[in-house]
């Protein structure tokens, strides 16, 4: 590996031989996801797989000295599963630290290799149709739903958990709009005995008539409906409900939670020893969350373990995590000191240590390092721009563990003695290593990639701070230069920008986290300013919980300060000045260019909110309320009444199955500019969901840059 | 009258002295309807009513001498109804000549009042929600529809006719789309007795998903569905039968025709003595008419009276008129020698004689003139941009009862002795006459009104002969000019263009039929021309069907021709050529776009059609036959083959709910578009159907205007 780093210092010499005027230029497709040459212009990658605490290299047709792609087919040919090829490496799997197996799952199996015994030890055989697959590796069995329902497949048969599976009624998937942390349906217990999932009852909630205009199998070629469930804000929700399915007795018992009417189950998590389902439960109002212990024998509650509550809003986003090496303590992640941290409780629901403290915030748990007991996570503390890799003991000590810099991903072995530390940082496209939990100088790098834009005429990137409209608070920006700038010169610029929670869009990652289409602007001679506004992730809560009930208007004075920020320079034209954002980022462009429209005279808003009343409860409310308990925000927030504003030129673009923003937004606001005489301008990608992706995403880039070079430029 | 006539000259001539530099400049409310100041650049009219043979002036708030409306609204208030006041005269009628009896309908009542004796002498009432209303003036029933079910209102009771009415099931609509000239669903027999209307069967057709984003009255906000039953070609077409009910009996007989499966039941006739029903019978090809008498007691088919078949298609669109001197004849209108003529035929079948013949076409039918046993109709036989009223004796002797210019409407008195011709031509805005069938000197002016755009700078409006891409067939085009023409510039030039069946642009009527957004252009300095292409009406039947099974193609060869005419100006710059048009037109426009992409820089396209397959089946197979039978015109025809052609700036818009060319059209195009890495523009009335009216007609006339200035000027 040492070779590589060579090579690529080699090469970064080599490339400053080369002048600026000899360097590439950008094509599009270099730039934006699902372009042609996308992925040849990032930085080049490993991937590597735990089996216990040993790393299993999978770059290759073999992994390690233990066996090759080619035994992997043999096995399963001979085994007669012909028709099953795999193609390559990268979706091994090693779930048992001592026992030399290996898992690969296809479309429509599920196979367990013994390498050493070159056997094929078990199979599970599923539908095609298959999702949400969720396999225990204790008991071999996958959970999956197929349609509506919930079936389990082990190597034997297949049961089918639910029966009355349905667009209204749905099992084993997400719930509650994936808000909460919440990405999945089922969970096995940790003996791969229990199931517990998520049934889901959304008969009562509204239905978006979605339409499909391609439909396929019809008598008809007339476009269809895709009925979809979407609870808007301060509308009737649906109601969820958990249940544990038995695999030995072959029984189901729901959780006796009673009316679960405008409750939310968040975060569910198994006691280790099997017998207990701990879930978080916030109220509609988001302002109480409860930890509750439910027996899972029979579904009763056991216990209320403690409870939390803001006068704004809770938001617990992880489940608790019981120490491996005692059942009676567990990890509880919350931010209710202000900023999120790690907690050590006990079973009783006494805290008994806040392990981390501070001004900044966790922001990966990775899992525990069993030697030092202790906890691993990412947090910010070296820099709020950064994501660095610790551990913390029961005691509160902790060690940084990687080397202090950049954006840090992490991956734990089965002991946590070790992890892969996968990082890039403004000067380091890339970097895979290999560390110890243990001792922080037991360090293998396995991979530093070259910047493959060494060989392009990189516009000059300027990271650096500005006040908030309070005056005190520092926010980030980032500033692309046009390439080949000339201070002399004054240009356009343009703002980028997203501004709602639980977003960053600034850090200390490769290039500072820029995206494609900023370099694309600068190289089209553009200025592109991006601000992490107060509302946006990992400053704390009072930072984001400033935009309470009153979505996008904190935030728009301080992308007003970024715009106080770029006319500074002269190089600024202060009369060319344009906005661009998708989803909150579309909501963000579409109030700025209404609100202000003396400072911006063209912007490109993307699958944009509109009126928080046309978006779905759980995560509007936490923001707004409803619509019956603070009308004035909703009606200060909605665009609808500011359609009057506009001014400069506005295209707007949606995705025709947009089920995140649905098209109500745009429509109605369209309709509105039209009665106030205004002449936006309108897109739309007729098939696409909230966002487009290949060839349509390198399209869509075209057309938001095509809006501003025929009316900014 | 002559006093107006004067003031109206005496206007003209004063008009001559004011300058050019000192005339108006048109705003676009001028000159697009719905437009604030619309209507007052609209010549003055007048309305008139027939009373038996008598001219009743409606202008004032006096009938003639007959009764006020002081009159009418104290004899209605005294009867009862205070609340229903008649606000003024324009919707009376009279329908009984000999009895003094005036009849005004409201929301809800319809009262028959005689104005001698001062009294209501019935009275109507009816639902609020009532559609369809269709009176018998013999009996005083209102059949009308409320809901999907038909309904009889008298002045004792109203009676449900059917009750099974829904969405799928409708009564006493228009059915076959209102093709075929259909354009109710209920017909009163002579004597008001019986009443025949349509039922149509329409839930095996396939459902449009049409999106209302602002439902009213629901406990959601979110969007809803409005299920539009549409049958696209090819596919499976509804079923319509015919009921008869009699209100004295009680009792409904349905026509006994059979299987209603793909046929077309069109232009429904009662027989003088109430005992029969005439329809004219197409066959789903609509290749093959029948003319079929019913027994309306019993449903019984009596005959098939004769048959008419084409190679291509027939079209009935007048149901059979009987003499009503003689009830065993019939005037029957039809296209069968190639233009629209008048037949005699007596009731066994027999064609009689064929009343008027010759390279024109009879364009209304009239009415009947006694006196003279003759048929009133008008034709484009002076000039094919004209209309005049002819009367034509049943020896073909015809005769011209107007001044043989412009384009003429008329409406005859009960006796057919006397009847209104209104008309305008390029030289008169408006004129009404008085005049006598049996003398054409007998003529008194009611009304010459003065051209108020005398006070504007009227652009240049030219009309003249092209010849057709066939090097033989004349076609007329209309060029205005830009206004204040200044023949050593050069100018942009758009093609306005509709270009279907059934629709001619320009005539000699007032300002040859210019419409006000080519005057707008013109004011912007543009030249527009317009080509009523082969396939456009009143040409006769091979000029229209020259464009069979492949709609579109000879179509856009013409005007190419037109093009080329334009280009043949040295002050025409042909690398600013645009192109607009609407439904029809917006198909023309888009293929003429991706069809001839050198030709036209710049396009603006409006409900379109953009493949015949999502066309409905009445019109769509008339012209295609279906994309079974004809999947190679489908396929030359369908724009989205033709997406990757796209080279210049194409704006599409359409009406969220358009119900005529469905969405599915342009968002199939635009998907077609962004697969070939094709770049139109996009822009939606959202809760528009397929035109918009009042103030979204403004809107889109200056949305389209700025396109065309952005991109072409």
């Amino acid at each position: 590996m040492k070779q590589l780093i060579c090579w690529a210092i080699a090469f970064a010499l080599a490339g400053n031989f080369i002048m600026a005027q000899e360097k590439q230029v950008f094509i599009i497709d270099d730039l934006i996801l699902g372009g042609s040459t996308y992925h040849m212009r990032q930085p080049e990658t490993a991937f590597y797989e735990w089996w216990g605490d040993k790393l299993i290299n999978l770059n290759t047709d073999k992994a390690e000295d233990l066996f090759s792609l080619e035994d992997i087919n043999r096995i399963i040919a001979k085994s007669g599963f012909e028709n099953s090829v795999i193609r390559n490496m990268l979706h091994a799997s090693f779930p048992y630290a001592t026992r030399p197996v290996v898992v690969f799952k296809t479309k429509k199996n599920i196979f367990f290799i013994n390498w050493e015994k070159q056997t094929l030890e078990n199979c599970i055989t599923f539908s095609e149709n298959a999702e949400n697959t969720d396999l225990s590796t204790a008991t071999m069995q996958l959970a999956y739903t197929d349609g509506y329902n919930l079936y389990i497949a082990s190597s034997n048969d297949i049961t089918q958990i639910s029966n009355d599976g349905s667009n209204d009624i749905r099992y084993g998937e997400s719930v509650h709009r994936n808000e909460f942390g919440i990405n999945k349906g089922t969970f096995w217990s940790p003996s791969g005995e229990l199931l517990a999932f998520y049934r889901m009852d959304q008969s009562m909630v509204s239905t978006y008539p979605q339409v499909n205009i391609n439909p396929k199998g019809n008598d008809s070629r007339c476009a269809t409906i895709i009925p979809d469930k979407y609870p808007m804000t301060g509308e009737t929700s649906h109601k969820v409900t958990i249940g544990i399915y038995n695999t030995t007795e072959k029984t189901t018992v729901y959780l006796k939670t009673g009316d679960p009417t405008d409750r939310y189950f968040t975060n569910i998590q198994w006691s280790p020893d099997n017998k207990y389902l701990y879930v978080i439960e916030v109220n509609r109002d988001q302002n109480h969350a409860q930890l509750d212990c439910y027996d899972t024998k029979n579904g009763n509650k056991i216990a209320t373990l403690f409870e939390e509550t803001n006068d704004k809003y809770v938001e617990p986003m992880e489940p608790i995590r019981f120490l491996p090496w005692d059942g009676s303590k567990f990890i509880y992640i919350s931010r209710k000191d202000g900023f999120n941290h790690l907690y050590l409780y006990d079973t009783k629901g006494r805290e008994i240590k806040q392990l981390t403290n501070g001004k900044f915030e966790v922001i990966d748990f990775l899992g525990f390092a069993n030697d030092s007991q202790s906890i691993l996570f990412t947090s910010n503390e070296l820099h709020p721009l950064q994501n660095n890799i610790y551990k913390v003991d029961l005691k509160g000590a902790r060690t940084l563990l990687d080397n202090g810099k950049g954006w840090h991903k992490a991956t734990v072995s089965e002991s946590g003695s070790y992890f892969i530390d996968k990082y890039s940082s403004p000067e380091i496209a890339n970097s895979i290593d290999l560390r110890s939990t243990n001792d922080v100088t037991n360090c293998k790098n396995l991979l530093t990639a070259s910047e493959p834009w060494d060989e392009f005429n990189v516009p000059k990137i300027e990271v650096g701070k500005i006040k908030a409209a309070d005056d005190k608070t520092d926010l980030y920006y980032r500033m692309v230069y046009p390439t080949d700038f000339d201070s002399s010169k004054t240009y356009p610029a343009v703002l980028y920008v997203y501004g709602g929670p639980h977003v960053h869009t600034i850090d200390a990652s490769r290039h500072w986290g820029v995206n494609g289409w900023s370099i694309w602007m600068a190289q089209q001679g553009y200025i592109v300013l991006t601000v992490d506004n107060r509302g946006s992730e990992h400053r704390g809560l009072e930072f984001e919980q400033v935009t309470f009930r009153k979505l996008g208007v904190e935030e728009m004075k301080d992308q007003i300060k970024g715009v106080e920020f770029l006319t500074s320079h002269q190089f600024v034209d202060k009369d060319r000045i344009g906005v661009h954002g998708w989803s909150f980022g579309g909501f963000m462009t579409t109030s700025l260019m209404t609100t202000y429209p003396d400072v911006f005279k063209v912007g490109v808003a993307g699958g944009p909110v509109i009126d928080w009343r046309f978006y779905e409860i759980m995560y509007g409310e936490r923001y707004m309320d409803t619509p019956q308990t603070n009308p004035q925000g909703y009606d200060d927030t909605s665009l609808l009444n500011k359609a009057a504003n506009l001014n400069g030129k506005l295209l707007i673009i949606y995705g025709g199955n947009d089920m995140v923003c649905v098209p109500q937004h745009t429509q109605t606001f369209i309709e509105a500019c039209i009665k106030e005489d205004k002449y936006p301008d309108l897109f739309i990608y007729p098939t696409a969901g909230h966002n487009m992706y290949g060839n349509e995403r390198v399209h869509l880039h075209n057309k938001i840059t095509q809006y501003f070079n025929d009316y900014l430029k």
